[in-house]
């Protein structure tokens, strides 16, 4: 049990961390040659361009400038000038929506802390058995300002009950206004928002196969004989994940290439030589640039094989397409009903932004997706409640004798004193470590193998799986000691009522590990999120020995978009632990005001001058956010009766008792309020916008607009060898022209996955047409012709 | 512990009471002047006008044709001799599912039986510890034939196990056929019907109010706004739930009119007269007659102006109304989409049939719903756990003491020994008694204060209700001993895995007790059900006193539907037993067998002679019925894991882990399978159906055929007061012309609301507007014109 002074000496020791990188980053991001890794957002909208303005050799690497050295926390209100208008604007909704979950926090927790630190620590501290000790409160336990503290049966407890009802009805109504106002910024965004093409698709999985019919006839059938008056054309879908593997695979050649012919000129005296076998350590020796370009070429053939096979072959055709509609109107109908008699097939949905398409999953067959789940949350049980179980085999593997027999010649070395304890201290622990840092890797690939189509959802997915996680074996696991395992077991077997009793009766003698929990992983973590130690480190290696020419700069550079599999649930674990702590142990709660507090002004730097966001699910995750903080109340009051039960507080237990039962009626209301903006696009919304589009815009050609909004990335690459030359800028400052064969055509290359969707380019070159997506021996059945606006083609007799 | 000897007579006992019912009912149904008792459907559908063919007095009232005497079973085959598209052309699509819910029992438990007797009979028997008293068997205890009679640890615990997989695997394998053939039922029934109103019509409710507009105008400028091609009018409906009442008052008092009129035919000589005060008991004596006569005429006047009233005054409009289309793809594009940005507001669901319709929970607010919703469900909860409470407060009251003090003058009576002794087996079970008689009343009453719209969905609903009610205090209340609240505090206080051990332990030696149960409320049940007794005493009753016009008469022999709220968790409480003691006591199966054999055939009389359908739901039931069966599966495999953890078959038992995962996965696939055929209605079958019908009847006026659809049949009474001459039969066959303002219009007569949608007689005077739902200065706006088809008015520039 820590004392109040081991929380300070903790508290002291953790800021002065933050402190510290605070400093560091401070100093290391006004040196022109991190520019690039502090400020890529800046970089990619176009406000920078190369931090070498100055004309000093040194001052393009280092800041000589002292005045910049004396105001380094300037970086906060410069994080604070911004709008939200503005974040908007430059870095999207979800960035924008994603600060407001701090500003949630700030908003709940810190009237709840003035409350509950002015009522409930006076209350704990006099009604305490050990009362008349309170001269030596500054070295006594913490647990004298928990509800611990109170004796059992105390009228005392009324006033615990008291602030748990207001927390809850004020927890509720933040939430209420917040779940509001982001929903109608969901809609604002989504009617001033330019045209965008997945508000005209809709994807149609499982489209049965109709024999003595191709794929495209039974789908341009189908749409045209259901949406008579709305249906465009239709975008089929390759199976192209082997092509795919193709291309990454020609880009490694390539690389490595690359690689050899800078080797080369630099040091033109030797030509590089490599072996053929395993790891080139042994086999027979070859001229590496001659080898590798014979690979290359050889790639290239087969390339061109496979992608005249995949055009060809019906077989590739996925019984998936990407169907577009003249209106928005005709496209939300289309998503929100059923199409055929048998629920199975023709399955409609909104299609998701062309940049959020997870390609692969598209080959998916339909049938196994429901397997699949099935597996997956099988395994995502497993994983969470027996994860310890491998983890303790491979510590057992990884101990000092395991290390010795497997490498005897380290006996030596590990049989020295500092190495082995340090060793014995440290083993034990790595695979654990190790777990944990792949743990977010592996949750997003159990949430792929799920078979979901887009990155926002697999990104959410993956998010839920962490959340469970975190509550089971950060949160619970903490509370209760021993493995999840051992919980559920004992809580198999123990009865319902008596787990909240359990657990809640450990919850007051936690409150210092979570407080130290938070400055650890909170306020340290922050503080190493703004400093970016890992990219930074990595961005100059990389620029050191990789970086040959302006892309692979620009790609080095890429910092990627928030971490939201991460960040959403360890953020719902802090309003976890703020809820459940309220009326226990208020004294947490500044330790939680703070986190929020701080890691709002670094993710507001961040969002402003580092991530790149990916994709726009329009604050489709809010809903998430929102049922986890409900869930968050419950867990807080449930525990709170378990608490009470034990203190013997019968008189007073059951007037919590409404209290789950009124959050859960809460939780329905706003669901139905709310969540239906997220999941469903209103009628009415769609036809004001086309209505508008219309008028404003009468000649647009909404069929050039939409054609190739869902090619497959890797098939523009086929358009483009023919017609586009690519310019290549190395290091040297030359320019050369590429042939179209050897060019790097990477999978996804990120200047076509960041591609704002408007004005596609492609539409510049009327004279090809898109090839794959309608046969060109037949005329362009279904031209949108705008002098007989479609849908006031039917007029009455009368006029109204 | 009941021998097998007891269980003998038991049944024959019930078998002797069910045929002597049967033999009752044989003798009775064939008395002409029980015709309309037994077969009103008959007469309904128009089959038979009246029983009066011959001319012998007697021959009228009683049967002298002795031949029809010897083939008094002669029901049977005729029941059998009907094909179910007779019967669905005779009765409805819900009656025909609801017979095969039974043969749907007999598919599950034929094989079941015979296999769990073959195998697991001889298992039990010869494994039993009690092997060497085999010759005794026939009069020892039943449980020797059941899981009991296994050693602990036995391996053949596998033969059970196996079973288990099997009955669950042939379950589902049932249900699935089952299923299917429902959907595609369902899916036929849909196609091939006439056009039907509701298949264009769509329900809207929580319609907003803007300033400065009218309802009907906010309802019209929405949808031709969002529905610009579909959208035809829309019916508003009026609060006319204080006419209604109105409306009945003064049938009351017609009726009291009536009788009195007819008392004083009867008996000229003696003029009848009343009393004013309190039951006709004190007060001014009066003139009966003259005082009804004036009554009615006074609440004519009231009557007459508050259909002024609804009719003027805006407030009486609900925010509620039922909007038709031209094209059943229209109504399904509308019903299955959300209109607007707020999700709360214009809520479109599908138009359940007019006669299906409760008007009165029409002017429910909306935003109550949620509450009543949860008010409901907690009062539901409570019902279901804590009805023994007020039961036994009751019970506490009506003893003999009580009585005697409430009744002092009673004494002497009760003093009797004979009656006192009666009286104390008697009243503490009549409240119980009185409970459960009217507890499917309340039932329905709560699913009334839910709110739904619809008869069809208030009848599920309370049929849910009572499944729960019968699950937890027929069920767990016959295993567990003690009532319902005394287990839900045991439960809460037992761990998880414990509740299904204490559950499954009990569960063999109740086996006798559940044999009797399917007897006595299976059997007898199904038998009485036939006999008809309560309907076949109020109906001669009725004739007797009340029945003064022929449509007296057809009102006294309406027989009502299927009583689907009691029938359906009846049948699913059947299941329930039938799959739990499977493999646990198979002794059980055949009474099962039994059960659902004769039910079959006395229900499919019924519904062939007796039972008029109020609404065609088609078949929507059928969801709820398969997923009560899967939880039945679920509930069987739990406790039988807890029974074989008892039987400490460790080894064994981990083997059933997997099935009810299994199940559970074979639920969720039946579930995205078929249910959305019960919930929405495809677009390419509306659109099949709206070709089709535009190629055959390419004239049709659908909005004649729509308009006055959803009138409120209260309003009906209007239009006709003008119009119509109502001919009245009364029972000396004299015609006479009654006065339009005595005409006794009673809220919903029959004939109204059992009328077939389809061609309604009030387009037959296009003279008479319909008059409420739009302004008639308006010119009709929307008419549907024919010669320019709309929904291909849209032509594309080049033709496929």
């Amino acid at each position: 049990m820590a004392t109040l002074e081991d929380i300070g000496v903790s508290a002291l020791i953790n800021i002065i961390t933050a402190f510290a990188f605070l400093l560091a980053f401070a100093i290391l991001r006004i040196q022109p040659f991190n520019d690039r890794v502090y400020f890529p957002k800046r970089y990619i909208s176009g406000e920078r361009t190369s931090p070498r303005h100055s004309r000093n050799f040194v001052a393009k690497f280092v800041n000589l400038n002292i005045t910049t050295y004396l105001t380094f926390l300037n970086w906060m209100p410069q994080a604070m000038r911004m709008s939200e208008t503005e974040i908007i604007n430059h870095a999207g909704l979800d960035s924008a929506v994603f600060l407001r979950i701090y500003t949630l926090g700030l908003k709940i927790f810190l009237p709840v802390t003035v409350l509950a630190l002015l009522i409930l620590i006076p209350v704990n501290v006099s009604s305490g058995t050990l009362f008349f000790l309170r001269r030596e409160l500054v070295v006594s336990d913490i647990d004298k300002l928990s509800i611990s503290n109170v004796r059992p049966e105390s009228i005392r407890f009324f006033y615990h009950i008291g602030l748990e009802y207001l927390f809850t009805i004020w927890t509720c109504y933040m939430l209420y206004k917040e779940y509001d106002y982001v929903t109608s910024m969901r809609l604002h965004f989504l009617a001033s928002q330019r045209r965008r093409v997945e508000q005209f698709t809709v994807v149609v999985r499982n489209v049965p196969h109709v024999p003595g019919h191709s794929l495209a006839d039974t789908v341009d059938h189908f749409f045209q004989t259901n949406h008579p008056n709305d249906y465009l054309f239709h975008q089929a879908l390759y199976n192209a994940n082997k092509y795919a593997r193709l291309v990454r695979r020609r880009e490694r050649l390539q690389n490595w290439l690359d690689y050899y012919q800078l080797k080369f000129e630099r040091h033109p005296e030797k030509r590089p030589t490599g072996k053929m076998g395993f790891l080139g350590l042994w086999g027979k020796s070859i001229d590496s640039i001659e080898y590798y370009k014979q690979q290359v070429k050889q790639i290239e053939k087969i390339l061109t094989l496979e992608r005249q096979k995949i055009i060809k072959e019906p077989k590739s055709i996925l019984p998936v397409a990407f169907v577009s509609f003249n209106s928005r109107w005709g496209a939300a109908v289309c998503a929100q009903t059923q199409q055929s008699k048998n629920p199975t097939l023709w399955l409609t949905n909104w299609a998701p932004e062309p940049r959020d398409v997870y390609w692969r999953n598209l080959a998916i067959p339909f049938f196994s997706l429901s397997i699949r789940k099935l597996i997956i949350s099988l395994s995502v049980f497993a994983l969470v409640f027996f994860y310890m179980i491998p983890i303790a085999f491979v510590q057992s593997l990884a101990n000092l004798e395991g290390l010795e027999r497997v490498a005897p010649f380290l006996r030596p070395v590990i049989e020295l004193k500092f190495i082995k304890s340090f060793l014995q201290g440290f083993l034990p622990g790595l695979a654990l470590k190790i777990f944990l840092y792949i743990l977010p890797t592996v949750l997003m690939i159990m949430s792929k193998i799920e078979g979901h189509i887009a990155f926002s959802t697999l990104e959410r997915r993956a998010a839920a799986k962490y959340y469970y996680f975190m509550l089971v074996n950060v949160f619970l696991g903490s509370i209760v000691t021993g493995t999840a395992f051992e919980q559920l077991h004992s809580f198999l077997h123990q009865s319902p009522s008596q787990i909240p009793r359990t657990i809640g009766v450990s919850i007051p003698m936690k409150a210092t590990f979570f407080i130290t929990y938070i400055m650890v992983d909170g306020w340290a973590g922050i503080a190493s999120e703004i400093l970016r130690l890992k990219p930074l480190v990595i961005f100059h290696l990389k620029n050191m020995f990789l970086v040959k020419t302006e892309r692979d700069r620009e790609k080095a550079m890429n910092p990627g978009s928030v971490d939201f599999p991460e960040t959403l649930p360890s953020l719902q674990l802090y309003f976890l632990l703020g809820l459940v702590y309220a009326v226990v142990t208020p004294i947490l709660l500044p330790f939680i005001l703070v986190f929020f507090a701080f890691a709002y002004l670094v993710y507001r730097h961040q969002i402003i001058n580092v991530y790149n966001q990916q994709y726009e699910s329009i604050a489709a995750f809010w809903p998430h956010v929102h049922s986890r903080i409900i869930a968050s109340l419950l867990i807080s009051q449930l525990l709170l009766m378990g608490l009470l039960s034990t203190k013997k507080a019968a008189n007073s237990t059951p007037f919590l008792v409404v209290l789950p039962i009124l959050t859960l009626s809460f939780h329905k209301y706003c669901k139905n309020r709310f969540e239906p903006a997220f999941r469903k696009y209103p009628l009415e919304e769609a036809m004001a916008k086309d209505i508008l589009e219309r008028s404003t815009e009468p000649d647009l050609n909404i069929k050039a607009y939409l054609a190739d909004a869902y090619l497959h990335p890797i098939f523009r690459s086929f358009e483009e060898e023919e017609e586009l030359v690519e310019v290549r800028v190395d290091k040297h400052q030359t320019r050369r022209v590429s042939p179209p064969v050897s060019e790097p055509s990477s999978p996804s290359p990120p200047h076509y996955v960041y591609h704002p969707p408007s004005p596609p380019h492609y539409v510049a070159h009327p004279s090809s047409p898109p090839q794959y997506v309608y046969q060109p021996s037949s005329p362009p059945q279904y031209i949108y012709h705008p002098s007989s606006p479609p849908r006031y083609a039917y007029h009455y007799e009368v006029e109204p």
